[in-house]
């Protein structure tokens, strides 16, 4: 294998299994004429940036301003920050747009519409807003037949911001456990965006973006009628949780955290990994799932499955602890101190965020099924990850 | 306040706080003539290491290689690297050992041993290493009293690596619930440790190194005879697990994560904040605890606890919803759009981990009963941490 030419732990991204996530939502959208805005918060790479961007009108949401400077060095200038904006940040944002940047920010309260418009009248700079409405009630945004949704609309307008439209998030499609589910959240997603930006044109705004996404809701959409764009970031790596729900399978699951056997538990049946939750996080999403895959499942240095189903147990700082699901003894002799392997994560955003580079593995094999079996890796790239605030 | 001009989320280190939690583990170390090899993967940092180096003999304990070269690199020289050793690394130590670093490493089972005997015969680096001993069956390690131990030591002994002494780490001291756990849980990885030690000698090797720790123990051993140094980390930040457990009190927690008020939501009496999981971490340390404080306590700008019991509740990559621990509603007067808050973590390692670089606060103010009230910052020094691997 040649990532065991690589320090462990490191963060690997199969690139088969990354087109063909790409491919499959573009193919999605496509059906639907609506084009993709891709959340780069889950890769935070330029490369891999631009091949989500591609065959899309060429913007990007990312979730912090070192993103935005990170994505906006290498030529990608229509950035929607989809926080809700803090306003101890105004300056620097304005410094951004000054220079160039075409940041659009996001607000879901009248006061932070005020703060907003004062720093627009402030630093002479027209703030490009979306407002936020609410789908699921599970985090931010102003329900659509909220008043306050047009006051802060005209809070904006009147200090010299823009509000440009309105964007939704149906966080709550990730505790979905079944299909029925899913295509409800990503139709009260398309609703909600749709009925606020209606409230804004009947109160005489235009409403050029109506922004919705989550990638289970993108991936389940049946109707999106009156959306302007999609947002959606893990479609691309994938991860458990969107396995649990269903989103995806696990082989098309294209991040990975290269790790190596650095001991036994003998009396448990357990094997101690050079991974702990530095490398993978603390991501428990799986926990709330159907099955619990504790802190990732265990695959071989190729990436495949072992055979009996075995998780990351338990974590420390830089310690793993594997174990059977099952609870059933491991056979160490098929764990020998310095066999490489490779674990797939709960959240990819989570554990690729602990890394500030990964490498992308080219690879070629005989394909079963659609899925490659015993992968030639031809190729290792190293990318550089944006971290930080 | 002068924390106002920094960019949030910011890791803020009170120094203050931190001083006075260096000065207590060294003046408890100094009643037993034990010294400190402090581990540095809680602060990551040189400035701190060198405070916490100051009068002990200048060794340090690091959970990467990443920091063993970012220590080095200051003059830092004899680091123990306290995480088994995977085979894949030990070229790239080798080179270390050649550039000059006195590397230590651990490993607790023969056929690591052999990996190791194996590499210093090939690369004629006579790898330092001591043996891990198991004190409480949590992770890793040889019981004291199984052969593998000296068999281990004379493997390496034939290879021309050099078996220095034991290693002992009571992680089962996390899971105490009173003093009584705690100086037990020391005595126990003191016994241990003399104990695995002396089967060596009687074995015929020479053990300098009798080294254990963790910050619980270290802050409550009575015992310490037949030890040559004591390894801790978290005391110097100390956090919410720890104050959990009785180690210290909430007033000694030196790190905390800045953040600012972006929202509301009305209906839960809740309030959003710009710091999710990327700046707290995912670590949900006080979950097992008697008070689980979710993802951390909110204090207000200037470090003191708010006045109700006010926790992060939930988080998501870039937010934070913050919430009366109790269910009541917040009152959202108290929490304007733009507030700032100081919120403490449950694992300062884990939080800590997820910056770059973190900023000193030097302060001064009136003392009460020993802790600073209405604290004037200032001085604001910004200090680089390492990351990765």
């Amino acid at each position: 294998m040649p990532s065991s030419g690589l320090q462990t732990p490191a963060l690997l991204v199969d690139e088969t299994r990354f087109d063909r996530n790409v491919d499959r939502l573009n193919a999605r959208l496509h059906r639907f004429g609506v084009p993709l805005r891709p959340h780069l918060k889950t890769i935070k790479n330029v490369e891999l940036a631009l091949h989500m961007l591609a065959g899309h009108p060429g913007g990007a949401a990312v979730s912090t301003l070192a993103e935005a400077d990170h994505f906006f060095a290498a030529g990608i200038t229509d950035l929607l920050y989809a926080v809700g904006i803090a306003p101890g940040k105004l300056d620097d944002v304005a410094r951004r747009i000054h220079d160039g940047m075409r940041l659009t920010l996001i607000l879901d309260h009248p006061d932070a519409a005020r703060a907003v418009a004062e720093a627009a009248e402030r630093l002479g700079t027209p703030f490009r807003v979306l407002l936020e409405v609410d789908a699921d009630r599970q985090r931010a945004g102003i329900r659509p037949d909220d008043p306050e949704l047009i006051e802060a609309a005209r809070i904006l307008r009147h200090g010299g911001a823009r509000p440009a439209g309105v964007m939704v998030h149906a966080g709550g499609s990730y505790a979905c456990r079944d299909r029925g589910c899913l295509v409800g959240a990503a139709q009260q997603e398309r609703d909600v965006a749709v009925s606020a930006a209606e409230a804004l044109r009947r109160a005489g705004f235009e409403v050029p973006v109506v922004s919705v996404g989550s990638t289970p809701t993108a991936m389940y959409a049946e109707d999106l009628t009156g959306v302007t764009e999609v947002r959606a970031g893990v479609y691309a790596f994938m991860d458990l949780v969107m396995a649990g729900l269903g989103v995806c399978g696990t082989d098309d699951i294209a991040v990975s955290v290269l790790s190596e056997v650095i001991g036994h538990r003998r009396r448990q049946g357990e094997v101690l990994i050079d991974a702990g939750w530095m490398a993978l996080s603390r991501d428990r999403g799986t926990a709330e799932q159907r099955v619990d895959y504790g802190y990732g499942r265990v695959c071989d240095e190729a990436g495949q499955l072992l055979p009996a189903d075995v998780i990351v147990r338990a974590t420390n700082q830089e310690h793993g602890i594997v174990a059977r699901r099952d609870g059933e003894p491991l056979d160490r002799a098929d764990f020998p101190i310095g066999r490489r392997l490779r674990i797939l994560p709960n959240h990819a955003c989570a554990t690729a965020g602990q890394f500030e580079r990964m490498f992308l593995l080219g690879a070629h094999g005989d394909s079963i099924g659609g899925s490659i079996v015993d992968p030639i890796v031809d190729s290792i790239v190293p990318l550089a990850r944006c971290r930080g605030w």
